[in-house]
């Protein structure tokens, strides 16, 4: 199974008052590892959002919280696709520090949608054939 | 079950390019009103962040999205306490438009760690009580 | 000169983990008072977005830190129209804390574009009209 | 002068319902490449949040926007130290897009307190040291 990584830092905005990252925050990392994904498969999400005839809701997202991370702190995030259903995706992703600990775990859920009836839609083929190939690179 | 409620006016930065709510913003509304709650309790987040010997990280969260919200949609939110563990504690939230339909839904485990030592520990007694207090209000 | 004004709390996800609210975050107030003159004047953002046939991007923004803010702080946030011109307009905004100080100011600057050609026009007749209602009100 | 440079990528969350950036999210971009610089010349965020006798809050912040940004767009952020005062410090910041063209600008302006009395101070002489050293670099 394909593992797309890439490394990031904590940066101070996604950091509260308590002195670590704010929990929602964790889900831009994820969701911006998405992004890369989509690029990578050549689906990038600004062709979704300007040409689709179909968008691809998140209708569950999750997260755990494994050791309170600071700023400037780095580490590397991954996203798998780990189930490709009918009309839905669910991407897996990983936070690690330097050390190589879990940090961090997220997944989110993602519907297809048409545009104009609103409805679930089977994912269409194109899309479907890039996560399927992306999913089971070696 | 004692259910704290607040208006809410989802706002342009909450929004994306897809033209609805981001995902992840779901989960500021949700703390917003954590925030509102541990006030109403008589323990602000201030209090707990700046005189606490623990503090009181999410290890867990996950939301649920059922409609796509716009920028300046009025929603209802709402809060429970819908587990007072050992050491830890759940609480629950919905989002609901004013059609009374349940739009989002939000769940995030708090744990009670000693702020030396960053163990776990049992919920300090005083805090435990505001959380039963507010819990078991009719 | 017509002034609106509301009271916010500071929010855990707005402060950074130096303690205070992070400077940017202070934008987002500004704009969510400024959306509610919008909704005031009758021309909600929602409207703006989905129906114009022209939009309004900021091109100029400004803001001046007067005190470190702290999360659960009340504050009340005011706006006024400080310029209304051919085909821009200029908010400013005041942060005040609860003992009535100044803590922060913001201004934004507004130009008309038409959103076929992306120039600038003069700001449309009935959108004007609303903006100098609301700037003229005693 | 020394100018830091860096490639980033405008994120889904970074948008709006309008369909382009937020406004206030460029100052994210701004920071970001910040604290690179702090980094840098060897004085990371976390020092001066963790260790530091000093703090150095933002007490202006300026930002002009000339092109309208779409997720998924590549940028060149850029900073430079434009000031470098007894007690204070100006950043500049730019935006090019993958073309060259300048999008956007910024500039925030930086004070260095003293933790304890809360008042203005010199630049500690270290700091200087350093922050003079990246300016006057070739």
């Amino acid at each position: 199974m394909s593992v797309l990584r890439k490394k990031i830092i904590v940066r101070l905005h996604d950091t509260d008052a308590a002195g670590l990252l704010f929990f929602a925050h964790q889900f831009f990392y994820a969701h911006d590892i998405y992004e890369d994904l989509l690029r990578t498969i050549g689906a990038p999400m600004e062709d979704l959002i300007a040409h689709g005839d179909f968008f691809v809701p998140i209708v569950h997202a999750e997260s755990q919280y494994l050791l309170g991370l600071i700023v400037g702190q780095e580490l590397e995030a991954s996203v798998v696709i780990a189930n490709l259903g009918n009309s839905s995706y669910t991407l897996e992703y990983e936070l690690k520090n330097t050390a190589g600990e879990l940090v961090g775990k997220a997944k989110t859920v993602h519907v297809t949608i048409d545009r104009s009836t609103r409805k679930k839609i089977p994912i269409p083929q194109d899309f479907r054939a890039r996560l399927s190939k992306f999913q089971s690179a070696p």
